[in-house]
């Protein structure tokens, strides 16, 4: 579904224009197309792939969609794939944006998302000195976008892991922890895949064999690529806290387990010894001089009794109970 | 066993021909020929060799198989060696194909593996603008085949792992999700053998160095190698879920041991603590009153009754039953 | 916030200057203006950024702070982040010092830390021979400065993991060493962020391609770069030593279980024979000798005793109490 | 101790000849000499120092043995050094094999292991084509030969892994899987010492700098370097499921803990509950109706044994017992 | 302190001289001087610096100590530190030797070292035709030194792991073993950072852009890199197997708490089953025919004995005790 389609000259807006005008545009000297897309529409996609000569493997994989990030050089052309993150109850969602950027068009197609980029073509059109770059501004505008809106994500993967840490020391539901931290780790493969290819694709854009679409940007890119760099980071020492994390959930369950047996044994003292006191005054013995005594039954209770309280007490302070 | 033999001219089929006139073929100019061989044969692998003029040490390689994959060039040649997956009643069965791609002619000879490359043909026969290229494009068509069957046993070992994931966290059956992780990880291993060196050697085939066969196929070879870098991402992540699955079954081992030695306990002491009472009651003091009651009997077993039914409701609220 | 503002020329103090003044100055030959600033201050970094004309994406970035390490080329100045660590009860406190270093100005913001930059500015004043190298050598003592610092907070680092392993293999508090070393790995964490993608920079500033403001610092930078290297050294010999220190103390879960288990079965015979032995003088036989005897029963207490002592004996012998 | 010393020339054996005429026939055009020896002997490689001009330090390698496997340029000339792996009582034996290949001349000197290079030579005077490429192709025989050794040693390995691994998922004996697998573990190491470093020193030898002496060879040296790609591959892929296996034992171990925890207290419960029983009947109630019954006795038993039953066949379906 | 001073000429030893007439005799012709010092003194240190111009960077590394191992370029000149390992009551004491090597001159600096380099002093002057080479082969002579004198200390460590095996397969004393595969972690890591970065630093001396100092003595560095090579190789293999014996370790903690638990359980049984017998003939059934029989009570201690005996026949055939 076609969103806007929007031709621009020298960095200011031209018109909103109607598709089938576009080959006109695109031949004025100064002037750049930028159209927006919604899901994939074959339909549409090949009016464009028409309109701009978009190279037929890179429309394929426009269409078919789930690649991993990348960005790639079609002659002139570059074709770049970002995954796009949103929350999904608790999961993520991962939608995907494919970017057509030429010398005079760039053709965005966003699916599976539902955050758009409007916010991005408001920001460009705001900076006209920086528009004048063409599509090479607006493909890092995009790219800018997108990687920023990953940042409070994974701050909540964090927030969620330092709670889960203190579930742990807490020693409250292991069982949980557990299955909780297999879970954030899954999520955290979900920006592993979203960040390390897309990094390493910002990397080409901006040194000595940049493509010339993106002639003139070398800071901005460079800056992109320094906060995947800061991504990448985080996500790398998320990932190796869990590790920590599931090996010390390890050994606070093996705590846990000898902790548990020490109480078991401890509750089992309190019966066996009473038990072994009854058993003694329930011997045949002819001449058991207890047997006779008046208050010999409560003595004996008084026995069982008294002995579970020193033995409850020497235990409690052991912290066995 | 030779399965057929066509001639190729100018991206289309001229014929199916004799093996006897293919050195007649290769010497028309844009023409090329393609043979595709089932199992190895030394003698019309002896035939093809003399045909093509191939190196001895390739064809030792076709000849014993069981090599890695790779892509190797012999002069103005290249000889690949390519893994076929196929699913095998629960694992998977590993053939080879082995290509043979000269300026003029490709050779394929495919072993332990069921299914061909038919398809193959007919979509290059479809295709006559690429089969221009000649044999690096049947290189490139063969390739991406087998690449592309790669994906849905890779898929159908990520939902095997995910209800083992299921098991584990409901608890059930550690014995065989340990037995089935391990499967799993085994099965991981012969997806990488064929993926990780076939990724290596296809990102040769694009690049400023590439061989001439290859010429002008840059966009297709790296397609290709786009499609390999997925599948060994996808091979990394479930390799890493694996590896972290095991560690999780561990603890969930670690808390089932816990939880079965609190069950067993909260039995014991159900048992236990009527013993007591019995024990109690056994003694043989003179003066216990309870002994002469009419109802005595009936006392101790109410209140042995009642002890236990009020120790298994507290132990059924602390979950230990 | 603006500490101070001096102009030096040929490696001396001119004077402390009116920050209006400073365009002046750095138009004079040989001279150069070095501008303190204390936490960001949009005010007077405006003012900076068109007195020496600072790039946007880097003021933006000193704006925000959060950085990771880094040092970046903007045309012929440099823009470095550092990170600031300092003691804050038991954790680390990270603080940033931006610094901008163009041919004739350094400007350094110094945020979320309390230790200034007074000594550096000391020292650089004590050696004008090397002042004369202008904000290169400017650079490179503040690098320097920071550098230095991280050395006594990871020995104290150090200094606790040892005492943690004096306790693992004392048998003391496994859950406090757990939870210990894990907080050290945390802490680990922030002086890897602050080490290691500022080793990477540094690299950079004394290699073929240094950038023009380092001239002549080479031997400088290259020591900085090894003790950042040495910094990396330990920090990474130190992570290996906690992950070893956690599977030993897991080890040790496991052998104080082993431990507790014999304990308590120790404890658990010493009343069970004694149980049996009471059970025996309790049955009902007609003909039982011993119970008619007149010391029967101290008999009996005689061999409970005395059983119970030979096995406290043996179990003590055997190291089970 | 000296084997033999054999001429060629033009690919073709000339004759046996005496050591003190190498200097003669290594005079000769097209001519090189192909000396074997065995074990170290100072006096025979003192000789052959002289005759073939040895470079001191290859020597002395040479002369003390238990090298890391390598390839080393000495002008003109090559040393090499390769482990010889000999099955040896279940165990693997390390020997070694020094070549020193110079224009003209071959020398071998074999080391604590059995098996000669007999094959070698005879299999090199079968191709006198290629033994034409004189030194370089007798260095690619040898290494050929050594490497094609060690293959089905590496197989047994990976039989003996998959005999363990089998009885892991049996849960027989543990305590020797643990152990085997660390003995597999060892003997791991030692084909990784021969492999990998070979593997690097080879990959030398056919690149656009390879050494003189492996003028023309380049498809040959890339095949050894092939195969021990592959030997590598296999290696690194036993070492994973080898640290697999071990976790995965942990886990069965933690799992028959488990089972024999559940076993013991079945059994405790069917001792536990008859004395429960026997005890309520050893109780001294006046008023206990069935103590009088002319079968008490007998239903007591009764009850006991009945309740054991009901006892023992609910333990056994839950799979208790 | 200053040991020795001596000067050379065109690798004979020309003089022992006063440290006043360096400067004469390093303005000779194919004269150099090589003077030793042990421990560091400000007051000589600064006398050398003078005479040989030292660059005060390295001076400055040289005061202070405690660096890692490097070569570092300062001009003309190099200087090396390197770590010497000494055995010291079970663990190693970490010295240092730095080293001033210019274009005729050397300087050694050794500190908390025993052993000094006087071998190697009278190895350099037996062999006048290498020390020709001047500074260059004394720098090779001593690296060599250093290097060589690790390999013994190393193979202790390997030796003192093997025993540490043996232990842990007897399964005697885990705790012990635990904490001693943790020791030879520490020592290990001691290695590490001895010859890691050392070999890192001597593979830049011989390769195309080795220093000049170093002319002509590519072989020899070759030679010392690849004894580092070796070393780490060990200590990298070492490492791998003290992770998997840790885990072994654990393993056989786990078993021998299953040992321990049956072993328990046994001896639980051979208490319990009495206890009941004793139980059966404590009730007071009146028609209970045993009680009455004249031989009831020797019977029934017979039974148990019997029960017993029986009990402990099969667990002892079953190895449970």
């Amino acid at each position: 579904m076609l969103i806007n389609c929007v031709a621009y000259q020298d960095g200011k807006r031209l018109a909103e224009i109607d598709p089938k005008d576009i080959h006109r545009y695109i031949a004025m000297p100064g002037c750049f197309v930028w159209v927006a897309m919604l899901e994939r529409d074959p339909a549409t996609l090949e009016q464009m792939r028409e309109e701009f000569d978009l190279h037929p493997l890179a429309v394929e994989d426009a269409q078919y969609g789930h690649q991993r990030p990348k960005i790639e050089e079609y002659g002139e052309s570059l074709f770049a794939v970002l995954h796009l993150l949103e929350p999904d109850n608790g999961s993520l969602r991962v939608g995907e944006v494919n970017v057509f950027a030429g010398p005079n068009y760039v053709l965005t197609i966003r699916s599976h998302a539902e955050k758009g980029f409007q916010d991005v073509r408001t920001r460009c059109e705001r900076e006209p000195e920086l528009l004048k770059f063409g599509s090479g501004y607006v493909l890092y505008a995009l790219i800018d976008a997108v990687v920023d809106r990953y940042f409070p994500l994974l701050d909540a993967v964090e927030t969620e892991l330092e709670s889960i840490e203190d579930r742990i020391f807490a020693g409250t539901s292991p069982r949980e922890n557990v299955e909780e931290l297999y879970g954030l780790k899954q999520k955290l493969g979900i920006f592993r895949h979203a960040v390390a290819p897309l990094l390493e694709a910002v990397n080409n854009l901006y040194g000595a064999r940049a493509p010339r679409v993106c002639t003139g940007m070398k800071e901005y890119f460079r800056d992109v690529a320094d906060h995947l760099q800061r991504l990448n980071q985080t996500i790398e020492s998320i990932r190796d806290t869990i590790a920590t994390a599931i090996a010390v959930n390890l050994s606070m369950i093996g705590l846990q387990e000898n902790e548990t047996m020490k109480r078991l044994a401890a509750y089992g003292a309190l019966i066996a010894v009473p038990t072994l006191i009854a058993g003694i005054y329930g011997m045949n013995f002819h001449h058991m001089p207890e047997l006779n005594w008046e208050y010999g039954y409560l003595l004996s209770a008084a026995i069982m009794i008294g002995a579970d309280l020193v033995l409850f007490l020497r235990l409690r302070k052991a912290k066995w109970l």
